[in-house]
């Protein structure tokens, strides 16, 4: 269904919108790493994330016809603001269904980016039945935050242009939440590395990939993690590529990911959020497996309230060992 | 005294020790100012901070017979660290004085980059006096800070690096602590980039740069501000390059270093120090001066203890108007 072409053609459908990120390294972080430790920039990213990636994807591959009533998708995170710049990009109007809680400056991105915003109540049947009453009022397309083909097309950009740069990684290792970003991230590996072992870092607190890799079909979620972006579960889209191209979901614990959140933070000088920081806690946690190879990792997004990092490192305030 | 040949030399010379740091931009920023910003990252540059030029510069333009004794210097700062750098690149000892309140975190970095220690009370007579016998024990040569013209001329390439890249800056700003960033950038626009304006920036509680401009002396430094990198006053050196070739010295106010600080992170998700925020502070009260302008701004570096810089976020928790 995706093909090298599907890259090939999201690669360049996308460029001239979005940053070429770069890609950073850290000796310190080597050394405790034990590996040579490849980290890509999404935090710098257009709207701080990754997902900027597959939203304008999917919306510049809509046809014209098809797309002119705009887009929607519910959404209390990154995708939201991607979404609203995609549409903004294309000249169409974005409707995004938030949940009340959804975080003051989340809004604001969203209606900074020329968004429309209707809120419903935190919970994710009144989200989606919320969504349902705007597509139908709207005549809207839906773009589903993961499971969506172009969505999936676009996140593994991120990983292609990893290639070009470096040819020679043994791993890389992408968060896992709904699964776009890794199934994608697989998928490019595949056509454009095939000897680069794609792992996938996972909370704990929210394995249900892990368990899914096991069980051969979707688990939920318990979303009981700091790593708010990566609570969902898979989708049917996504499943199956992680079960065929992914060699192995890695799971760390809360503590496990505010230490390497702390230690990029402090090393690299740049701002992760904790999903983000899912990827190094899974590689440390397994430096065995890594020992002397060239590791990608991706540094899935920065938008994480100062306030709320800075709580999450005085409740835990030891470095890694 | 430092002529562009100077410059030429110093470059060739730490090019393979230092990091070509990024220059990056911020939309969101831009808009905020009023101007094109152009932000050079030595928060990026090794040991975390421009300090790593002028130290590499200062100890390889050594004659071998004079530092084979090793190198010495008082510092509670990024220069301590540069200087053990800069020791280990030239394969002879650092011997480092530094106050017995000094942060462990500092501590432990000059111990990581082989830098011996020797502990004074804090204040500076027993800093001085102290580094007196340490230099007479050892045989070692004294590297200041700042009021040396190879540390003056290294931490000018970093400007150099700038107008390589872009020869359109209309003006460029740099924090003013001793004045080796401030001097080294003035002289490197002067022969680089001679339509350049240069600007100092310096936090209220520690003006004295502001007030040794107008009254053609050496003023102390009050030292009352969070930017603890700009404590100290000019040197004989640094003042009259100062005086001949900086514009103006932009002060600014704590709270304004704190909000500068909290953009830079929030937009460019980057972390810099106090000091380092402390241009960028400046060009936002002022920016009727850069209106429409390319400004280049230095980040002079990004070691701040989290914790400590979690405490000034919550202490100001406002962001920018």
């Amino acid at each position: 269904m995706i093909s090298k072409e599907s890259f090939l053609f999201a690669h360049k459908r996308i460029k001239p919108f979005i940053h070429r990120t770069p890609i950073l390294t850290s000796g310190g972080i080597d050394e405790r790493a034990g590996c040579e430790v490849y980290f890509k920039c999404e935090n710098f990213q257009k709207i701080g994330a990754f997902k900027a990636r597959g939203a304008i994807n999917a919306v510049l591959s809509l046809p014209e016809r098809e797309r002119n009533k705009g887009v929607a998708t519910h959404s209390s995170g990154n995708h939201a603001q991607a979404l609203a710049l995609a549409a903004g990009l294309a000249g169409v109007p974005a409707f995004i269904v938030m949940p009340s809680n959804a975080p003051e400056i989340k809004k604001r991105g969203v209606l900074g980016l020329g968004g429309k915003i209707f809120e419903c109540e935190p919970n994710q049947e009144a989200r989606e039945s919320m969504l349902k009453k705007v597509i139908e009022k709207t005549g809207s397309v839906m773009i589903h935050p993961f499971n969506n083909t172009e969505v999936i097309t676009g996140q593994g950009t991120a990983f292609k242009e990893m290639v070009e740069i470096n040819a020679a990684l043994d791993g890389v290792i992408a968060p896992v939440g709904g699964g776009g970003l890794l199934s994608g991230t697989a998928l490019a590996a595949s056509f454009f590395s095939a000897h680069t072992l794609v792992y996938g870092a996972e909370p704990e607190g929210a394995d249900d990939a892990y368990r899914s890799m096991i069980s051969g079909k979707i688990e939920p979620s318990q979303a009981n993690t700091i790593a708010d972006g990566l609570l969902t579960s898979l989708g049917d889209l996504t499943l199956p590529i992680i079960q065929q191209e992914v060699r192995e979901i890695l799971t760390v614990s809360d503590e496990e990911i505010i230490a390497a959140m702390r230690l990029i933070w402090e090393r690299m000088k740049i701002i992760v959020e904790p999903s983000g920081a899912v990827p190094l806690a899974g590689l440390l946690k397994n430096r065995e497996k890594f020992m002397n190879k060239k590791v990608g990792i991706i540094l899935s997004g920065g938008n994480v309230d100062l306030n709320r990092a800075c709580q999450l490192f005085q409740s835990h305030s030891k470095t890694m060992p």
